[in-house]
């Protein structure tokens, strides 16, 4: 089922900013909700929310063995009391992106980019969710949602700021930064 | 957009065999009509079909740069005229194999079990299209559709039996075998 992440009046998250970073920016909204299994028309979801963004939990399309016994060992989970900071960061990736071989894709991804390796080293830091949008046909090809306490936000802005300079990000074709907390 | 592959009264292939492989089976039907874009309620579709599978064409998640070359190289086109048969196979996977990281999954998919070296073997007699069904939340994780002339039926057959003698396999935990004419 996908989760549905609701931009609008109501929300447990305060939506303190808001900013396209590549292509088209998402409408204002003073909170965000998280609603699992929602879609538009649930009775959960406000009349007209500003946005509605929708993504699903997925397999894993990069991490080899050794990566995701490291990335289970060492992330925390989601709802932390002390993780009153957030990020969502919705992006499409281009169409050249999509049309390579899985070989190529993760040589970008990984062996150049190094997108598995730099998550790595702010954990247990910075708590990480990935919904995928792209087979539902949603606006956005991934949600990237993160979660950290206060004091963890100028170690985030280097994890954000590094992975905006790699390879990988020239195929980025629509991103938006949305900071929010609670 | 989903495509939409129906049993049902209506549509342009007749279902000559509909028998389960592995799990349970489809509801028997007489034909099969394959809609771009529908889902239940859409006015293409009929008031109440058998059955209504969904699925997307989306990327490459095993194939190599060189696999994708020659599998693009060698593929034709659906819809041949000689191409009086087909076949449709959902299938779905199970929580182990989508617990397993990319180059597990990868090692069984192809470099145990030729999955890909096998579908190559059969091309261009079989033509071949893959739908997703799994971020869907779709009943099958797989919808594979293949078309070939009367007389590539025999080798059809072979193919299908090698990959159902595979390591992969051990993995398919429902699978439903669905063969057609027009």
């Amino acid at each position: 089922m996908p989760t549905a992440l609701i931009g609008g009046a109501s929300g447990e998250w305060r939506i303190d900013r808001n900013e396209p970073v590549r292509g088209a920016a998402l409408p204002a909204a003073g909170r965000l909700a998280v609603l699992e299994g929602a879609a538009a028309g649930d009775p959960r979801v406000a009349a007209a929310p500003a946005w509605l963004l929708r993504g699903v939990r997925s397999y894993e399309r990069y991490v080899t063995r050794a990566e995701q016994a490291e990335l289970t060992a060492r992330s925390p989970a989601l709802g932390r009391t002390e993780a009153t900071r957030a990020a969502l960061i919705p992006i499409s990736k281009s169409a050249a992106w999509w049309a390579m071989a899985q070989d190529e894709r993760r040589a970008i991804f990984e062996e150049t980019s190094k997108h598995i390796a730099t998550g790595l080293r702010y954990l247990p830091l910075v708590a990480r969710r990935l919904y995928h949008g792209r087979d539902l046909g949603e606006p956005f090809d991934f949600l990237t949602w993160f979660e950290f306490a206060s004091d963890g936000a100028p170690a985030f802005e280097e994890l954000v700021a590094s992975l905006r300079r790699t390879e990988e990000w020239a195929y980025v074709e629509r991103e938006v930064d949305i900071r929010l907390s609670r």
